[in-house]
């Protein structure tokens, strides 16, 4: 088969790779329904911790069940399924606190921009949905096994309750569907921090009640005008920067939340700041199994649509524009079929 | 009066000082019943932050109200108060979240160590007992106004239940108290991190079950051991060093709580590894005026004997020696007596 390998710098091939088989007997192999580029594959198509070898890309996926191994038992060929980008046993005491994503087992699923990919922990991992869902839910359900996860647990970590005012640091697709989520959750004033017209519109379409186009200082200083010189009860931090987490902290109230949901790069944070800052700081790596459950009922039963995040769909041969098309922001988010 | 001054390192003097007076309609004048040197007092005592001129210390108070500015309704004088370090309105927006140590109208109240003090915003500062104490309740009392109320807040920011599993990092009052708090808010399992002999013995009388002398990355693999690998629920960091921080963050099983509740000193996160480390942090200076009621309520009711912390009772011109003694840890802390 064939599937996307990063090789260098902006330089993502559509090429040979090995057909995934079953290595353990708790693996699934999953027939792609569809994939897509995340933000954070944007980190390495740019150059930040560039891999020795050439590496297989993407870790979004939904599919049918192609194949199990002997011990799954909870998934079965035929069926629709949708999982994490870290396998999970779902049974550690890790992941029975909520965490699937730092499970004592975690794996990373990787290499799912391709036709076919090996899941492992299926049992633990994967999520059947009641039937084979029409063609048109398979966006916002595979919007589900990520980008949407991320954007809830940003919400989550940030401790959202019924009329909160949130501000939400990145346009990006996490950040977006952090207002949705935080929009899901009952927040009453949705801060969107965005400069770029499309994402703007899409982020008022799910739940944003203002937007602040400044940014840094500037940006701190507007949420304040707009909550009465508090700042807002949590803030969401979806990018990763030095810069967006001071933002994120410098825009919550003392006593608030701040989550932040992107692997933070060269950030360093200051202890006496944090202190005086007087937040809740809470993030990782999204434990999208947790709410993978719920997410995906909100979607079948035609509640959100974060499939909207997708305003650039793709054939899967032609996944080296795809990261062009994110890369320049052209696109928020690129959808890739096989 | 006379009264305690720094003048420089580890040269703290009793000396004359003016005598406080109403400044505001809305000042309290307390006559003091008994203070105390905090551990934070060390910092400038060790040097840290040196001031560029003398100054009046102590931070921690409760007394006898001898005079109220003109718009003070709810103290008046004669009756016995406890306030904490920070003045607070107790009704702005961030003290109505809780936050009272980051009100809007924040006021730091120094110059403790001496007969007399000023506390400003007294109505939102001070609360009063339902009549005047007997004398040996005074320790516990007192240790409301800072270092019981500080150890509270640290097990209340780590999230402290019933059932749960919580280490302490730090012997020091607060980290006693810690474990105190801990102890009261149902945790099953609390471990101690501590060499000293004195200091574990009080730690277990509080209610540790468990202690540990490693430090570092020794002490994160003990409390592994102890927890099946798999780190405690609540850490509090109750020391402020680079290495209490990492050895607390490393102690903490991932999605578990971590709190920090003494001033940081030369404190730097990396954001990668806090994202990977997964856990919940919440820290700052304690809002003690929130808890301030319950506190008071717990020691009059005999639940709680706090005043243990005071291994050296000395009279307040004797203040150099009560530092001296804390500095050379001969004294865990020092109760001040006018």
């Amino acid at each position: 088969m064939k599937g996307a390998v990063l090789h260098g710098p902006r330089d993502v091939r559509y090429e040979d790779r090995a057909e995934p088989k079953i290595v353990r007997s708790t693996d699934a192999i999953i027939r792609m329904s569809a994939t897509c580029v995340c933000g954070s594959d944007l980190w390495p198509y740019r150059g930040f911790n560039p891999a020795a070898e050439p590496s297989p890309m993407g870790h979004e996926y939904c599919g049918i069940v192609e194949e199990v191994g002997r011990e799954v038992t909870s998934v079965k060929p035929g069926q629709f399924v949708i999982g994490s980008f870290f396998a999970s046993d779902n049974s550690c005491p890790i992941c029975k606190a909520g965490y699937q994503s730092s499970c004592q087992h975690a794996e990373f699923v990787g290499g799912a921009q391709a036709p076919l990919l090996r899941v492992p922990l299926a049992d633990g991992t994967l999520v059947a949905t009641p039937g084979a869902p029409s063609t048109d839910m398979i966006p916002s359900l595979l919007a589900t096994s990520d980008v949407f996860g991320t954007g809830w647990f940003a919400a989550d970590a940030a401790n959202v309750k019924p009329g909160m005012t949130v501000a939400v640091v990145g346009d990006g697709a996490v950040g977006l569907l952090g207002a949705l989520s935080a929009k899901r959750m009952g927040a009453e004033r949705i801060i969107a921090m965005s400069r770029h017209e499309a994402r703007q519109r899409l982020a008022r379409e799910f739940g944003a009640t203002d937007i602040v186009t400044e940014r840094g200082e500037e940006g701190v200083a507007r949420i304040k005008d707009l909550t009465n010189g508090i700042g807002a009860d949590a803030v969401l931090e979806c990018v990763g920067t030095q810069e967006s987490m001071k933002q994120a902290i410098g825009s919550a109230r003392k006593g608030g939340y701040v989550s932040y949901v992107g692997v933070p790069h060269g950030v360093q944070l200051e202890g006496q700041e944090l202190f005086f800052a007087h937040v809740h700081l809470h993030g990782g790596p999204a434990p999208v199994r947790r709410f993978l459950p719920k997410l995906i009922d909100l979607v079948l039963n035609g509640k959100v649509d974060p499939g909207k995040v997708f305003d650039l769909a793709l054939p899967l041969d032609q996944v080296a524009e795809g990261y062009r098309a994110m890369d320049e922001r052209r696109a928020i988010k690129t959808l890739l079929q096989p």
